[in-house]
């Protein structure tokens, strides 16, 4: 391993423990960048199988990247010394598929049949864009990425069912075939983008209003390009009802010491 | 090589004779699928070294697939017996810069300072379009792709220089997405599209009345996407007036033994 990578897992490592000190409780966009990112969903073990079907039968928004044992809120692939307890900014918390509370550690909800899933997220293929010249917009405005709830149905799972959400990153057409090219090799971080241009040919009414996130400004002969959202196995819970589920609040994800490289394609 | 490669290169030497033969004079799109096309550019030696700059200035618009030697009218890297003088279905000629006829053969007006160049051409991406289910509308509706002339310039080189040709097929943006990875594939067919969407914003006044070849139709949802194009050459040279240069008729391209997949990459 090189020198730079041993430097980054450093750096990791030392975010992990400043969110797990609750030193750090915003979003994690832009920080530790060379290493993925991942959406979190936690459910009990009643779910749990359903869940892993609706990811599989939905890999673009919902592409898993670990899985725990039941009642293990630790994720040894991901990285080392994660506990799922305490290692996001923040977390949603879920009953009955309503949004009760909002916490920065779930020690106290956590159960023996809890089961913690791992998606990718877009934040790979960010640092890949930035390095290609192509710094997306929230990330030059310093805010957290536009995401829309779509009409593009997932594949639905037992109770599991909804539709997907998108992240939208604005680019002239040229930038934006460069930027298809790009995230094409990250098919860990939901890929190449399923939409771009007219917004209402997906369902999005109004780009300056996104459902989750910030909005991000649009200019002069750029189109808006969309990407699968990690977010998306959140609308499917409200849907799925589960007594409990508990994910990362959008934007602040957990920070894994995997590399972006090591599941790029190509 | 595979029998169906077998195969597929005796059609080929079937076609390339009857072209000879002057049984075939009409457009190449469609034929002989699987092995590379080529857009021809015949000039005197006095040119060759400024047009081969101007090639390697603009690999988007010109990726040289072959260069004969002087004087000789085989190309030995792209086929088996190929005669330059006769192997291509129109021949446009050029003086001082003005295309003054057409014809089927050159031997004519074949010199022994004559230098041959192939360029690559989008029917290799075609095919492989048509296979994943995204044939192209000028394949569909059985016409010549539409070509337009843009206000993209190239990179001159001495005295070629001039504005780059692009070709158009319309596609709904997530099978552009799609076009736009498959196409990436085929760096020296024109590879990934330079654009998509506002025609104008590339200077095209009017879809519906290409430069070359025919127009096609636009369906609900569709945007134009474009791809830049060998027919870019032909522009140059009525800028650089070579006192005689002699290129394909659009559509109608040198057929080569060398197999689309071998050029691939990933």
């Amino acid at each position: 391993m090189s020198q730079s990578s041993l430097t980054l897992l450093q750096q990791t490592s030392e975010l992990r423990q400043a969110i797990r000190r609750k030193e750090h409780t915003g979003p994690t966009s832009g920080l530790a960048t060379g290493v993925m990112q991942g959406n979190v969903v936690i459910l009990p073990a009643d779910y749990a199988n359903e869940f892993l079907l609706f990811c599989q039968n939905n890999p673009v928004s919902c592409p898993l990247i670990g899985v725990s044992e039941i009642g293990d809120y630790s994720m040894p692939m991901l990285g080392k010394d994660i506990d799922m307890r305490h290692d996001i900014p923040e977390y949603y918390v879920y009953r009955n598929g309503d949004k009760v509370e909002s916490r920065t550690d779930i020690e106290a909800l956590w159960q023996d049949d809890m089961v913690a899933f791992i998606l990718g997220c877009s934040f790979s293929f960010e640092h890949a864009l930035s390095q290609a010249g192509l710094t997306p917009r929230n990330i030059e405005e310093g805010v957290n990425v536009s995401m829309f709830e779509t009409n593009i149905a997932t594949t639905p799972a037992g109770r599991f069912h909804g539709n997907t959400v998108v992240t939208m990153r604005p680019y002239v057409p040229k930038d934006a075939i460069r930027a298809i090219q790009i995230t094409s090799r990250f098919p860990k971080a939901h890929g190449a983008p399923l939409h771009f241009g007219t917004p209402e040919a997906i369902g999005i009414k109004d780009l300056s209003k996104p459902e989750f996130g910030d909005a991000v400004s649009l200019r002069e002969g750029e189109v808006p390009v969309f990407w699968a959202c990690g977010v998306t196995p959140q609308l499917a819970i409200r849907n799925a009802k589960p007594p409990i589920c508990i994910t990362h609040a959008p934007g602040k994800m957990l920070v894994t010491d995997i590399l972006d490289t090591d599941l790029a394609v190509f």
